[in-house]
């Protein structure tokens, strides 16, 4: 076992687990305990059973995120189950504390049924401002959080989603300004049509991008290769995805004349010589991790401009951390009701302009550690939901 | 409004709620994200999916209850809801953690059938080490406890129910201990048949004391005035009740011959000079709140020998806090699937034995803030469990 994963073992046998419950008030005396508990406490209880909106004032509820998972697609390591996906879920827990002073807390599913899951979640939806969607496996994720936006009247996040999503498009902005294209120009190839790629496809064509086309485990996608009723072919129905071109027959085909490639499948499905049939100065995110799908060193060498990959130890880590506790940080503060494509897009545009006249091949989004991220994109996100 | 009602309110305002989540490992450096998420966390997930028992050993649910609400009992407000009992939940979440180092969460479900809250708390268990169900209206409260302790492979404890059984039968040892009686030959008389009182007499029926009666709404307490299928009627059936006198039509005539009066119904039912019907030194705990059964100053001018009340203005208090933080510390350190009537004897003498050479009129049962009391508990509940 190499080092990082006996450290990672060690960090988490020794503190059993990352997180914990704190008082926010004092509980030394009679005193405290008859305003924090009883009877004091039936006051704020009172005020919220008379005006429901106060539980915003009395209560964590308006700072308080769910982090719900099925453990059904956990990392890269699959179905595990609600029990082995905690790890992940309390480590999105205090990212939400780290990066945003946003409280959350796991929620861990033993069901994978779509109607019970979003039934239980409704149940549970009271003591939370958000709910935070993770790790549930493609395509009842997208169903999932579709409904709960639909019959929740909090918002709700799939993360593997939308945070991808926004942060891709951070990174496909100053990809842009640095080779100077327009977005709307963009044609861009997608490899991988899962929870991820569907968000990101939705995203930039809400972008005006000029052509997505994309691939997967069954090859260039066109409308008469999808399935009635799938996700993808909505994508096609709903004018998001563009028929690959008819000539293409493999991944490298559909490269021909891309100005993007943008991964989010599997590693190593591509030979870094192949961008050469990419137009001049390619921009690639192959984001497979731990291995992208193409090469980041290689690709570089065969002509790539710009390379974001999903590992921290390269250049231009496309890092959903960089997302999402800033997204619910401004949610919450502007009490906003969903999160809406307009407000995702003002996310992107925050990260992205923050690089500023930093802006080179190896810094189009900013490090996960800048401390300026999460505020900047809350109050993106918050103008945009207040002047909703 | 009086000033406790507004500083109450003043203090839940002033930090939006009471509880927060803190982590419990540094999150500062990319190496530190590394190891505490992506890619390090996958450790961890990947040691719970092998051996699922480790769940213990890297995450937070060795010491993680939910505290579980429907909001339909809450206090002596009735069915506020959900949302209403959030601020008490949060006080008892706190009080876990003030009191016993247990972290709690709160979970507030928007659904009051008995069904779907035994689906929805079997659902979202994986994350926690217990169980502990708070402010559920009678009978449902019963029925749903009986179920998640045979269905789910944690602790499972309704706070109302034997917290307040166990509190109740420490002040007992220790009120017959002062009036020179054994537990196994008291009479006594239970006013009110609902949660509480339900587990009260389920309790000190399993300490072999010799005649229970109760009194409710309907009046005196017989075999042909229960229903069929209440659990009022299981009392009966199980033995755990005795019948009422043929002649008593009364309260106030059931005391006759009586050596312990125990309300958890409503307040002011009582004459203080009732009491004299009952035996000598009498001992009374109305527990009704804010107004107790009996007016305590008159009561104890009326002969009685001890009383104990829910106040924390009054000697003897009767307060939960004295089990539940105990109760979980010493389940969850010694992994009990099940909290057991002998468990619960162990936290009760426990309690009372606490109180040692103090033992008066007004010190039956040691103050809140008494720093030994979780401890005592958990380790007399550690014990029982390991011992089996």
């Amino acid at each position: 076992m190499n080092k990082q994963k006996t450290a990672s073992l060690d960090l988490h046998r020794k503190h059993r687990g990352k997180l914990e419950i704190r008082s926010k008030v004092p509980l030394y005396t009679v005193e405290d305990l008859s305003l924090a508990y009883s009877p004091g406490v039936a006051e704020p209880c009172r005020a919220i059973s008379r005006s429901p909106e106060s539980v915003y004032e009395y209560t964590t509820k308006g700072n308080m995120v769910a982090v719900v998972t099925d453990g059904s697609a956990v990392l890269g390591l699959g179905d595990i189950g609600p029990s082995a996906a905690l790890p992940v879920m309390e480590g999105k827990a205090i990212l939400f504390k780290a990066f945003a002073g946003v409280d959350a807390v796991p929620i861990c599913l033993d069901v994978k049924d779509t109607d019970e899951i979003v039934r239980t979640i409704k149940h549970i939806a009271p003591a939370y401002g958000g709910i935070n969607l993770e790790d549930i496996a493609a395509p009842r994720c997208i169903d999932i959080e579709r409904r709960l936006r639909r019959e929740l009247d909090i918002p709700v996040f799939h993360d593997d989603q939308h945070g991808t999503a926004i942060v891709v498009a951070a990174g496909l902005i100053n990809a842009c300004r640095l080779t100077n294209r327009k977005i709307e120009d963009l044609n861009i190839v997608l490899c991988g049509t899962g929870a991820a790629g569907n968000a990101i496809a939705r995203m930039l064509r809400a972008m005006n991008v000029s052509a997505i086309t994309a691939f997967n485990r069954s090859g260039p996608l066109r409308k008469d290769k999808v399935t009635e009723g799938t996700e993808t072919q909505k994508l096609f129905e709903e004018k998001i995805l563009d028929e690959a071109p008819y000539g293409a027959k493999t991944l490298e085909d559909m490269l021909e004349g891309a100005d993007v490639f943008i991964g989010v499948s599997i590693g190593g499905l591509l030979e870094a010589s192949a961008i050469k049939r990419m137009n001049q100065r390619p921009i690639l995110f192959p984001l497979a991790n731990p291995t992208p799908e193409v090469d980041p060193q290689a690709a570089l060498e065969h002509g790539a401009a710009v390379i974001g990959t999903g590992r921290s130890d390269y250049p231009n880590q496309i890092n959903n951390v960089l997302a999402f506790p800033g997204i619910f940080k401004g949610t919450l503060a502007a009490r906003a009701a969903d999160i809406t494509e307009p407000m995702k897009k003002a996310a992107a545009k925050a990260i992205a302009d923050l690089v500023g006249q930093q802006l080179s091949q190896d810094y189009i989004v900013p490090s996960p550690f800048d401390g300026r991220v999460a505020r900047a994109v809350a109050d993106a996100v918050a103008r945009i939901a207040r002047e909703g």
